[in-house]
């Protein structure tokens, strides 16, 4: 290591770092133009602070819980202290070999947030704003850094026999967000009008356009996401790690194309946009493990489970009006399976580290998420009273319009 | 050379694979926003799998059909083999000192997929999806890689005695898409109303905004197109054609504000976005050659050229509802020249080249898409039916509408 | 210093500059979307063509203006000459070891059509094409590059006893567009049925998602406009500046949510958006300066300062469509002080240069401006006809709509 190769690494990282940023306006957009017109203020509204809750609260607490070095008891729980204190040649390689202390903890802190932004999008158009701050700041500030320590931060995934194996996140941040958005969603109830006796109604998004600038963000996003997760500029495996995303990606969306066009008759450009996010999930945990083929395989697979997936939830009745929990907690757990059956670890003892690692982390993900809106239902509510939810939460909670120049519909 | 030289190089070449990559939702935003409301599902769908398929189609057989190392026929077509297999030291300076194989190949593949996307354009609002879709994958995965493969895999345009040069790709990209355009979108011909007996009515485009993101993305991705066809981050050059590419897309402005008002007497806005991006395509061929006066000349003409151009296909009724083919067409037949003219190559041989390339690249272009649309025109039809254009393609080809909750005119 | 560092330094300072650049898009989505959709074209068109001026002046004398070496009268002006004259050894680290002489000059050529664009908001469904853009060429060909000199070209105000401190423009760029801001807003006089006898009425932007997407794009740029600034890739200072940004920027959502919940009693999206700018132009006189706690604080107060500016600028009738001079006059003096009161160079002589660097520009720009648009009042007129107001610009002034297909409300 020298003092050059130390500076390209660390620049990689802080490229990266923006790139994971603007994943932030990636989910704001694609989640604000899959829902309706009259709840778009509201949407983007937590999307906005979302970023700027991750970011405090992980200088705050959350970097030292999931990095807690050797402070930790057992290996489930660790904390070094309270807000950021510099180690000692914190910008130098004697930190580490591709990235200051800083550079560190904004790449990482960049990727917390990520966690609660995926169940904004499952729990939106009903969803009280104060609760759902609430249940950010405790899921980015300590729930999410928590899983992210038994990995990341050398805890007891990490020092299995067969180490668990996840890359940059298919179950640590994206499943971490599933399991969330699954149990909002779940005790949120449906929104009104959407199961009725008559079956199941379609709410369509009110802005394609947005929705689409959603999803390329996030795929262009993910470059660094996965690309950053290699923690050095390595060439060889950060372009291997860009081709796998960008096939995975590509493939998701055929396959959704494909599934989608056999179930409906029909182009669905959501079912495809969804489809490139659950060929990106699909890659993340194994992006530096595959060859083009099997990132293509997993990526197709990725794409085709997230149409059957959103069906399979509407059919339990469970409303995710973005295809959140299709994307990333089924996309998480296929991505973390896949390590299992392709790609250089692919093996039995690696099939069974990985069930325990999707196992330990949704339990532990469902429970405490539950724990948190269960708690705020009997308590404070989660849920906007039923007037407000047909006016629409912009003019309820932010009195003002997303458009308010324009005529609309209802 | 050397490990840290090498990591560097790659580096850039990394990001500037992805800055290309966002180049599609330039497309994409810059497409919809100069259509109509009701076309826009149409559009967007088109322009997300248009990368996909770039990406799969590069990966299966275009790369090798580009670069055939020596493993061609004359030098006019070559193929390796199909889909991706990594060489020797693929990921050392052995191979390249710029780059890793799979930095090469996904460079290129990012590339791969504009040709079609600037077809798009043209044939908006009355092609049918699955024929297009069909060209797209011929036109990305065999006609563009031959192409390219003249000039930049080494071929016969490459080894004239002067060669013909073109940096990033005036011709080999902008005319090759540009080409495809004309083609079809004289084969498709107008959409209904545009031209009548009391004249050219124009259509226009249903969000500015979207158009105004589309045009600021593609010139950020420029920066990547231009710059990482440097093939190495040496800062001299690289340096040189951010300044190029900058002035250039500034002058384009100006040339297009000055020529639109002296012949419409109003501030066009869509006539501003197109001179910059024509500005942009003058350009790519010699963005390492030019000073900045002349970058500012080029720039100046192709913006100029632009607003000519919509006038000029419009008197001989080729409907081309974003200007792509004025864009990329005549600016890429421009910048392609005006590399005999300016620059460190002016010459009449260099010009003479020029227009060997000009010419042999257009002939093999318009012939293909020719043959392509046509042949399919006559058997499946590439052109939705009257009430299908009329009613919009979204509802008809993709059972939804981009904005449902909003009140339209038509 | 050797080649590879100096590859690795300019590498890093060429994406800073892509980085600036797509604030410019920042700058129009935001100012688009918090503006009545009947100016939206007028406002697009403003922003596209300013970047496009600030790159041609900036070639054309600004830089020589900014940067005149040792060829300058006093310490007050200086130039070099006229266009762009290549200095020996500009490709190596001779010139700087941290850019070629080519990326010295586009890196700042991006910052120089800020201070234009800063201004486009506040004057913004009121003031005359053709005037405003003869006001810019002026203000980033001229004005800003003579400030500019005062400090960073090495002028007056680096040459105080203590030096005034200002690392990447709170005030030598966005307070030199907040005085414009101020002055055009204030001669110009406020939007028709803004302030009548029943007192102030609200008027809204036409689309929240456009002004979102703008804020974000900024924050994103912000890294390359703070980072850049280092002028090296120093993988400390560079680190340390990214997470003063994120957390400054952070903090400002907070601030400006608090006190406008407190003031509004509503979760007004406007002000978080505007409180993030706030931060983040607060923290950019000391963004290499400051811990992570007083980067919080910083943000935190510049988020709230935003809150108060709004109102007050509303109290004595300058009318502000968009807030630019709330974030970037007020902001930009807070930050500027800011650099008195907290991080490495705090202390009473340092607060005594930093008010002396916030008068003189401040006076400078203050008379620069009012000469400018006062005498363009004067003669050719600054505000278009009342028809024309209550009509909507687009359609006067660029024959066309932004949204078309759309029924509007007015």
């Amino acid at each position: 290591m020298n003092q050059e190769m130390f500076t390209i690494n660390n620049l990689w990282m802080m490229v990266a770092t923006i790139l994971v940023f603007i994943m932030h306006l990636g989910f704001a957009s694609l989640e604000a133009g899959l829902t309706r017109a009259k709840n778009t203020v509201n949407i983007l509204f937590k999307n906005t602070i979302i970023p700027a809750i991750g970011l405090l609260t992980y200088a705050f607490v959350g970097f030292n819980l999931m990095y807690p070095g050797d402070d930790f008891i057992g290996s489930f729980f660790g904390l070094t202290g309270v807000g950021i204190s510099l180690p000692e040649g914190w910008n130098t390689f004697a930190y580490n070999e591709g990235y200051t202390f800083f550079t560190d903890f904004i790449f990482q802190a960049m990727f917390a947030a990520t966690a609660a932004t995926i169940v904004s999008g499952a729990v939106a158009e009903r969803v009280k704003l104060g609760p759902f701050i609430f249940f950010s700041i405790l899921y980015v500030g300590i729930i999410y850094p928590i899983v992210g320590m038994w990995k990341w931060g050398g805890g007891f995934l990490d020092t299995l026999t067969t180490p668990f194996y996840d890359f940059a996140g298919s179950t640590i941040v994206h499943s971490v967000g599933g399991w969330g958005a699954l149990v909002g969603a779940y005790l949120l109830g449906p929104r009104i009008g959407k199961y009725t006796e008559r079956g199941m109604s379609a709410i369509p998004g009110h802005n394609i356009p947005m929705a689409t600038i959603g999803v390329f963000l996030l795929w262009f996003g993910w470059f660094g996401f996965n690309g950053g997760s290699v923690l050095t500029a390595d060439p060889g495996t950060v372009s291997l790690v860009f081709v796998t995303t960008a096939i995975a990606g590509a493939s998701g969306a055929f396959g959704a194309l494909m599934a989608s066009y056999l179930k409906f008759k029909t182009y669905d450009i959501t079912m495809v946009l969804n489809g490139i996010l659950a060929g990106l999930v699909g890659i993340t945990a194994g992006a530096d493990l595959m060859s083009v083929g099997e990132s293509a395989i997993i990526g197709f697979i990725g794409g085709t489970l997230v149409v059957f997936a959103v069906v399979f939830f509407d059919r339990i009745k469970i409303d995710d009006p973005v295809g959140a929990i299709s994307v990333h907690l089924i996309g998480g757990i296929w991505g973390t399976l896949a390590v299992g059956f392709f790609g250089d670890l692919a093996g039995m003892s690696q099939i069974w580290s990985q069930l325990i690692g999707i196992g330990v982390v949704g339990a532990f993900c469902f429970i405490a998420s539950w724990l948190i809106f269960f708690t705020m239902k009997r308590t404070i509510g989660i849920r906007v009273d039923e007037k407000e939810e047909i006016e629409g939460l912009d003019i309820n909670e932010h009195s003002m319009r997303a458009y308010p120049d324009f005529a609309t519909k209802d």
